[in-house]
């Protein structure tokens, strides 16, 4: 694949301790299906990094981990509400109503991505909600960071959750890109979760530099009953589980994922700025790893040509005022731990000369 | 973890050419989802190792294989016929009742978890079938090699399929397996299944010396339609796709997955015959790489305690005449490719001494 | 219950010619689920009714109806198109979705409850779609009369099968007020449905007079394989079938249905004038047999005090500029086939003195 | 339809007192969906039948009463156990594992298709069960009377029942044919359901002579919870409800329904002894409303072409020592409310000559 690659962060490959890892962790015979050694470490792991007993079903996937977590706190007859541009209701094929025996995504407007607690609010009393007749809310899905590259700031969960919470709704958070959202706000995993009134968490190691390994972590551990056979027949559950365990154990390992998740953030600061300078700036805060930014169809084209790889996307979610013209386009840039300032730099100058 | 590892092949770790293959992967950008050039070589690599046009669709574990195949040739009335031990129905949690919507597994009887044409074409004749009031057959489920590490001869799978494709039934085969049953038959991976009959196989590679690579196989690549929506839903399409094309590419090349199961195979060949000779001998023929034996309850306790691994099993296609005692247990003893003489030779000179 | 009754056509109890049709079928033993006479009748019935072979399946509820419809015409990954106050999507808590193994209703905007073609072709251009990442149109649900009480006309109708087709969707209409609806424009089931692009067609008896009793009529009976299985399957196969046979052919007969549809029609045409000339004007045309008007909510106290039965309503569909104030409500009325003349003027004395 | 009709109590129409209460119940207006006043009596009304208060949800069918209640006492990691003959397994078409999210049936063997309690504790004890691996049982379900016309004493139902519940297990009854038990045991409705351990029962009012009416009851009304959208997703939910309320209301009045069991007890009775005056002896005790018996396929013809309607069947639950021979046919008779001396009498001297 070419250079100047920006197309996801899960283009990347596997960050090298995590790699080392891996080989590590293949040294003899180990029970399957979690009942190793390493695997049976991971709890006090997530328990340490979030500084309180918690359950944790580790999976391959993140539509998995989204889609079991949810289907976990919500009965068929609920509704999961998220923002309407959420992976879990753009990019999952219905996999969250497939676990979920038929339950509801009802996507909600917000700015870059964001819900705002008065839309959250309205959404809760405006609408027909409750049995016999109309599907009943049961779940606040939010992700951290978005899918604009956003962030939500502590008190912007807490009061989303709160709102949830009062009318008896589990609140889930898809951290796919949760590393690189914690880094940025500098607040601790506890703060950004449970603190803040999150019940259950996708935790995300592969976009962060994992081969494939993403936790879903219920910080009342109460609540996790069943999961376990929730997990295994939905195919989730890994034989040689001591491999996800050891992409875990590397991950978190002397903070390395707040390190690799710096790095993405940094680059694409480095992108933006060098974008803004030029003219070309970007159209969200860059708050975590992506960069969205418009620019003329030549450019696109001259850019692809030049072995740049990214996705045109199109958003309902752009400010106010701001509008993708009839020749422009709207490029999401993704940087990861992998992005290297060279890369960068290359695609400022091909894209803004 | 101790030496005598015989609770499963899941046990062993990665083998080391595959360990190597997810390592030579690592190398920059790839795009996710299986749109990378090795995911995208992975159809004409099976293409070749099953002399025809395939649709292959990779996962990560073999009860998402077998749920996801199952689901795509059944409707959610249908029924599906399998042994009665067979993993489908007994390990998988009801995973193929959830990814089909509800549909039913019927357990078959017969001797060394085989199905014999006789009973199956008993329960196609005898059985309640068809709607409005009853389920109908749909697919059959053989499994090769087999839960009590038995084979199916060509002409035993060609007769079942010939019986089940005569009341319009899809026949998958369960290979998790399927190496193990390939090398001692001295067939190819054609003969095995797609001119015997097979219409879907679940061909496992992780018990074979992957970390984590499955594969199902349509013989029939128009029958695959929809399948990536399927798998996707399912939680089950790996972003970071190119690390399960490189194990498959891995376990493939110059016949790796071949040595790699004749070499499990042969140390559960010495097992058995040494096994044998201490007057231990194993309740059905050692075909694969999995040894049944009856032993005292003591020698057990005596294995146990000298760090021998294994599960005591229960059986109901013990060969008649074959009786456990009450102070006797079932050992279930599977060996890998990471077995070693030494392994062997020290759990039998424990067992028989 | 009160006289003034505008809750909803089903407080409407069954009209005379079907009750004795129960007491006429109550002749004897008749085989049950379908195997009788008279049940066997009823595809010809169906047949004469629409001028062409039709596969007809009778289920108890609209909401079975609909979601047994609509879960045999798209697949688990697939999504339902249809107005966003559409009942399927409103007021079946779910149904369709768990028929439908985790589909998803789309709900689209439009004035009136009308669907535009416009909007249904920005929908289909607009969206990601497709998989494996994203869920698939799979079906159109057009509602006719609508929930508004307005009606398609058949070129609007024609021209969103038209676009749907186009794109490979199946188009079903749930006909809860099929009668009513057909008896306004004064043409024919089949102009109706079949001829103007419909694939499958949920037709309500109950609110017309019916007990209890509802049909799926698919136009192309190919489309119907396994639908017997899907209904039984569904709990939905009455035993004692030949009632519900019964009560369609009453429906049927001498179009008793279309006279039925007529009065109640009239009445609401009574209704909505007489409010109009007190200055109530209706919010929409009335075209059916539903007047949506706005009222202050003193008014709504006293209608309530005085023994009226109505429901207030909220809707997103309002005409432009058309507001409800916050000392005002929304009123849905609805007439039937047994509301009285007497009843109105009695309501709009009330309501507009 | 001809005389001498014993394919099956839902081959009679509707009991007299029955439908006089489907007509009374069409006097005037009534809020749909339960919401009026005779389907709010519903609930003391079974209450007073059952002496405890009780939750009470009315369908249309058997199946669908089965398939909620069994689907709302057991995830869909569960599996259900009941006699291998049972309704539920056999002629549901799999819509216990559907409306159930794919839980599992599992059918034991037992004579006269009842469950002997040490078939149930080796079941419990045998198999392997429990997450994350295997299906966990979840629930018991019991036919009574059962599908060969036997009937569990109330100690029999009692011990099946701790067993049950010893596990953790949910205790089902199917009561498609509850009545015709009841009167035989001369019992209370209380002692045969929860004072003997039952837990939710499937209540039939339609092979007793109503025209369609099924209740749902739990003894526990707590357990009840979220019933009421479970119902209405299932399209369950009827929107003239007065009408299955009103079937119940006369089915209960002044002891009708025991009245009409009796009626059909006592034609099985008469059938049976006459039958084996003439040497021709019911397989099972007669008691219930259901006889089988075995006879010559030259008399089966003679029987079909007088114009007798009844089933051949076969049956996995035979007495040890009786077989059918190869000239030999198993019929199943069924005698209902509307079952004359004539048609048994005649019936017989047909078969006896």
């Amino acid at each position: 694949m070419s250079e100047m690659n920006f197309a996801s962060d899960n283009t990347a490959g596997i960050a090298p301790d995590i790699l080392r890892a891996l080989a590590g962790a293949n040294d003899g015979f180990a029970l399957g299906y979690g009942n190793d050694e390493r695997s049976r470490d991971v709890e006090r792991l997530f328990a340490h990094v979030f500084e309180r007993d918690v359950a944790v079903f580790l999976v391959t996937t993140g539509t998995a981990a989204n889609a079991i977590a949810l289907a976990h706190v919500s009965p068929p007859w609920g509704a999961v509400l998220c923002h309407r541009e959420a992976h879990a209701i753009t990019d999952e094929c219905g996999a969250p109503e497939f676990f979920g025996g038929g339950l509801r995504l009802i996507g909600l407007p917000g700015e870059a991505c964001k819900l705002a607690p008065q839309t959250l609010q309205n959404a809760l009393g405006d609408e027909l909600w409750g049995g016999p007749h109309h599907v009943s809310p049961s779940a606040l899905s939010l992700t951290q960071a978005t899918e604009a590259g956003t962030i939500y700031r502590l008190d912007e969960i807490a009061a989303l959750a709160a709102l949830a919470h009062a009318r008896g709704l589990a609140v889930h958070m898809d951290g796919a890109r949760f590393a690189n959202a914690l880094v940025r706000l500098a607040v601790t995993p506890a703060e950004m979760t449970w603190k803040s009134g999150i019940d259950v968490l996708s935790l995300g190691a592969t976009k962060g530099g994992a081969m494939a390994a993403e936790a879903i972590v219920f910080f009342d551990p109460a609540r996790a009953a069943s999961m376990a056979e929730r997990r295994k027949r939905g195919g989730d559950l890994v034989s040689k589980h001591r491999f996800l365990a050891a992409q875990f154990a590397a991950f978190f390992a002397e903070d390395y994922w707040l390190t690799l998740a710096r790095h993405a953030n940094s680059l694409a600061d480095r992108l933006a700025a060098r974008l803004a300078a030029s003219g070309c700036k970007p159209v969200w805060p860059v708050e975590a790893n992506i960069v969205f930014v418009i620019m003329s169809k030549d450019r696109v084209t001259k850019l692809k040509n030049a072995g740049a790889s990214f996705y045109v996307r199109r958003s309902l979610s752009l400010p106010a005022g701001i509008e993708i013209g009839a020749d422009e386009s709207l490029l999401r840039l993704v940087t990861s731990f992998a992005t290297s300032e060279n890369e960068v730099d290359r695609f400022v100058e091909l894209a803004c000369r």
